[in-house]
């Protein structure tokens, strides 16, 4: 037993946040709060000091935190992080005898107890404490102690010294830390941008970008589609992979097994002849012009995002420079993907279990720096699930070690489990099953889990819609109010979102074939056309959603997020706020894309920052409408034709006479 | 990054049971099951394989046994533990190449897809198998790859062997483990003997138990008391401190703080001239008359249990031979204990932040082992909250190590939070909030916790209705109804139980003063005189419920514990039953002690092993009536004046007339 073990007799244990004992970082942006919890105790009734300690990782020096009790054993300190990067955690307790002997001589001087001796224990201690203190400090404890223990003080001015504040805070300055308990393990918060808390993100197919009918779109003509993107308020643009495009087993369009001539191939079919992850597809571009695109789109405030595909063509240059990549097969062939019994063959995977995976994980590392060297803080990771975790862990590290700016979104739409491993082990956003949630009682449990639990230290959820993937049947068989209903939902349920466009706001709803979530014509396989000033287009909703949002930053947080009872299952009522109720904000959405719906909700008031004995204002900031409510009971309607939510701000200073001018 | 460890793809996490990350670990008894689960996946399709591995601490091989996998990425498999002491578990896995090969190649087959290739890549692995085999194993392996891969064999027949169940078995045996993946801790069981599961204590004074009024009882006495003790069935007798106690500053009668001449002074100051915590208080007899009652009550089938209490009368020889075992005061005088303005002068803590604390952990140890040679295997700890956290988990762990039949049941009535720290660093049992959980909401809340959640994994409740120091309102104003009702749920909620006797049995329910929980005449201060064969004595009643407990097995476990509905709120209705339903008993118990209720209790029938097809027969073991019922709503009414409760074996079997002799 090491020497001093034996006498450290504060234990810690529960200690929140912490995920997986530790293995993994929480999660924060720049900015916010980390408020711990530990459960602190030790033997006996002594009193005891329980610190938090915090520091930026790449500081040595603790910054400590005195934690509040807050009964049952526990115990509450936070502390603010304030720069990108890592910060560690940890506390710290002792069983601190001044206190408990200051706390025992007060409880001793109510009973009129004799206190003689207890002063010249308080003398010793104070003076040990001498010992510890700056050269003046300690001085001024030394003639404390001098004068506690002297006969020669009269005893009600050494009770008045045992008492002071002067000595209280000079010993809670100095001390005696000998048998001092410290957490078993630092743990860890990575600190990201606000992005990466709050965004707003507009999926594009580039070659779909030109004006000219079925001319390959380029990034120049990206960049006249700028300023339409950026009317709807988009601060994230991310493309497809932009890489030359394998021809080798290259799909046809609605994803036929050959292609016909002058078919484009997937995007995600990535490596030719011209190149493979670090390059251009040609078609698009040079590197030049995505640099200009880059620079073009930050002056509208929108950000590249890339998409990070680590999978190849059968003409990948990595097929023929390091075939060890690959798993051969008997016939000397490169294995192609499959799940059988279907088979990919115009993709061929890395081959992870490589003798020379180590070699790969580098050189797949070096893809993203390139990209981020040439101005990509951004990347949405393609089916991270089919690579191992180990790997993800590595390369998210790695990168954030230099760059801690990069914001990696997983797009894992897999097993729950599986989905939370790749967002504990470094992963910035994730795609989620918001999809697949439509009903109400599937969006509260669904939604309350990711906000209200855990899994909001780790995993911050970014709402989709749609993508190119993935038309929902909500989509298919609910018309412009659908997407009306679930573009609300997304951006107000979310803090991060996305719509893979103009499909979205133009309310593309034909699948492929019935029971499918592909489009017909998807344009994954081929160019498309797309006409943005349809009469019908949501352009002007989704303006107003993302200018609301914002302007008001309780919807720029998850974790506010409090459903609100309604008696009628087809609306959902929620709000959200920040942490002072500055900014309240109450959401009713019509879930049902056909009928109109009315009912009463059932507020919780204390949620809202409210009470039941004053009325108060509800401004609707899509229709600039104005209701004044009172107590928990109010009547909505809406109609999904119409507008098919109501985004209320609360107000709750309401004019009174006492405003009037002439009131006094 | 280790040579392997980027290859490792399979993620274990979420095993369950598992105490504070591995820290401490689970408690079970011989014979019983540890049922293991764990998360386990990796990235893609392809198959695992997951192991649980276990072993004695003594013996370095592990037992493999494979997961059955539950869903959800969820596997389980369970082991069982035969012998006391410790047994360590955790689970490994990997992604198992020729299992996915295997599965793949049948949906390539139905899908009638050439399958030439995939035979040859079978054929290879089959190869690499047979070089993990045994010679004999691995020429068999070597034969069939040569097969699956040889164009001489008809198709057919390569089908079949690589389909086969030899070479499935086979391959399951030599599995390519190089990028196994291991739970990252090994955890911990302690085994114990059944007594630590199920258990019925009697606590008794030594010193009452003489015939003649007025007169120190002996060991002597104790064994003359033995007959009557174990025809109420009881298997642990449970000693207070038979050590010297201590003369300076002893207490008198009631607590009072002076004694009078011929005060016998409360057991629990130990230490006199005679000796400290390894001598015999002489009135009470020799070592040698210990030891015969030992042997005595062995006979009876009870087993002694002695009190440790780590403190000292100011007379103990410790604090003359180990000052530096004690904190002295600025006056010279050792620090009595004190909770102020409490001061209790008749009892010296022990300083554990002494310089000399290793010495002292040791000594206090040695105390232990050397009741343990005595023959004394229980031990009841006193306030062991009051002690660091670290001393008992050390010296549990030692005296274990060498006699892992030894029991330690704790005495922490306690913060929870402390209480639960103790049962997980390794009390075997423990004091719990029973006596205070008096309503039916408190007490289906209170045996929920306990027996439904992961507490039950380390904390095994031992119920005490009183205890010298506990004289419940409940018994105070209840009459011999509540010392009834109050017996039956304690034997029945608990495996393990205890009454302080002959207070007990004879319904002494007078405290010391209003609103106190403290005896009046405790025989903590005084030696008092019984009448045991008081007509209003519940031994009898005693008596019958330990027999039934012993008879029935569903009784001596707490995890089969569930809660029926009944339309009364002074009615409580519970069930126990063993894994196969062989045994199952229900209770109803009339929580008031002074009305008769009536009221339908609504049957979990599934609970039970009864469906509502079939009528079943309850048998009342306490009055032996017997009931004809069906369906989960049944009719009950007790009367506290008689029996409080009904005690229920269900017996599903009902005769019909085909059991009539005559029938066939």
């Amino acid at each position: 037993m090491k020497s001093d073990q034996g006498r450290q007799r504060v234990v810690l244990e529960g200690v929140r946040p912490e995920i997986d004992r530790g293995s993994f970082p929480i999660k924060r942006t720049v900015g916010e709060e980390v408020v711990v919890e530990v459960d602190a105790f030790a033997d006996g009734h002594e009193a005891l000091t329980v610190l938090l300690r915090y520091r930026p990782e790449t500081v040595q020096q603790w910054t400590d935190v005195p934690m509040e009790f807050l009964g049952n054993d526990r115990w509450r300190a936070s502390f603010p992080v304030t720069m990108v990067g890592r910060y560690r955690y940890t506390v710290t307790g002792w069983v601190d005898r001044f206190v408990t002997w200051r706390r025992d001589l007060l409880k001793k001087i109510e009973a009129q107890q004799d206190v003689q001796v207890d002063l010249l224990i308080g003398a010793k201690l104070v003076d040990e404490a001498s010992g510890r203190a700056t050269t003046q400090e300690g001085r001024v404890l030394a003639t404390r102690s001098k004068e506690l223990r002297s006969q020669e003080t009269p005893d009600s001015e050494r009770l008045r010294i045992a008492l002071s504040a002067e000595v209280e805070t000079l010993m809670a300055k100095y001390p005696d830390r000998r048998f001092v308990s410290t957490y078993d393990r630092e743990l860890s918060v990575v600190v990201d941008r606000e992005k990466a808390r709050f965004s707003a993100w507009y999926e594009m197919f580039p070659r779909s970008c030109s004006l000219k009918p079925g001319q390959h779109g380029t990034f120049k003509d990206c960049e006249a589609r700028l300023p339409y993107i950026a009317s709807m308020g988009f601060d994230v643009l991310y493309l497809p992979p932009i890489h030359p495009i394998g021809l080798t087993h290259r799909k046809g369009k609605n994803n036929a097994p050959t292609a016909d001539p002058g078919d484009p191939g997937s995007p995600w079919a990535i490596g030719a002849l011209e190149g493979g992850h670090t390059s251009i597809h040609p078609e698009l571009g040079s590197l030049h012009d995505f640099r200009k695109l880059i620079e073009q789109a930050r002056t509208y405030g929108i950000e590249i995002a890339l998409d990070i595909a680590f999978q190849c063509s059968p003409d990948h240059p990595y097929v023929k420079e390091h075939r060890e990549w690959f798993r051969i097969r008997p016939d000397g062939t490169v294995q192609y993907a499959e799940n059988p019994p279907k088979k990919y063959q115009d993709i061929v995977p890395l081959d992870f279990e490589t003798d020379q995976w180590w070699e790969l994980w580098n050189e797949l590392k070096r893809v993203i720096v390139y990209w981020i060297e040439q101005g990509v803080l951004i990347f949405r990771v393609d089916n991270p699930h089919t690579k191992p975790f180990a790997f993800w862990e590595w390369v998210i590290r790695e990168v954030k070690q230099t760059h801690p700016d990069v914001i990696f979104l997983s797009e894992a739409f897999t097993r729950p489990k599986v989905m939370s491993r790749l967002a504990k082990l470094g992963f910035t956003q994730s795609y989620n099953y918001f999809p697949w949630r439509n009903t109400k009682s599937e969006l509260t449990q669904y939604f309350t889990e990711l906000t209200q639990t855990e899994v909001r230290e780790f995993l911050r959820p970014n709402l989709w819609p749609n993508t190119p993937d993935i038309l929902t049947e909500q989509l298919q068989h609910g018309g412009r109010p659908a997407f009306a209903s679930r573009f609300v939902l997304a951006a107000t349920l979310g803090a991060s979102y996305g719509i893979y466009g103009p499909a979205f706001e133009l309310g593309e709803d034909v699948p492929y074939q019935t029971g499918s979530e592909e489009y017909l014509s998807s344009e994954k396989y081929e160019i498309r056309q797309w006409n943005l000033d349809h009469p019908d287009s949501l352009r002007e909703l989704i303006g107003s959603v993302n200018r609301i949002r914002g302007e008001n930053p309780a919807l720029q947080n998850d974790w506010s997020l409090r459903f609100h009872e309604v008696g009628n299952d087809q609306l959902l009522c929620y709000s959200k706020c920040t942490s002072d109720w500055s900014n309240v904000i109450l959401l009713v959405v019509n879930l049902s894309p056909h009928h109109v719906h009315s009912g009463w909700v059932e507020l919780d008031l204390e949620s809202l920052g409210l009470d039941a004995e004053h009325p108060f204002q509800v401004h609707d900031l899509l229709t600039n409408a104005h209701y004044m409510w009172q107590g928990p009971r109010n009547y909505i309607e809406l109609d999904p034709h119409s507008v098919p939510a109501h985004i209320f701000r609360i107000r709750r200073r309401i004019h009174t006479e006492r405003d009037f001018d002439y009131y006094l």
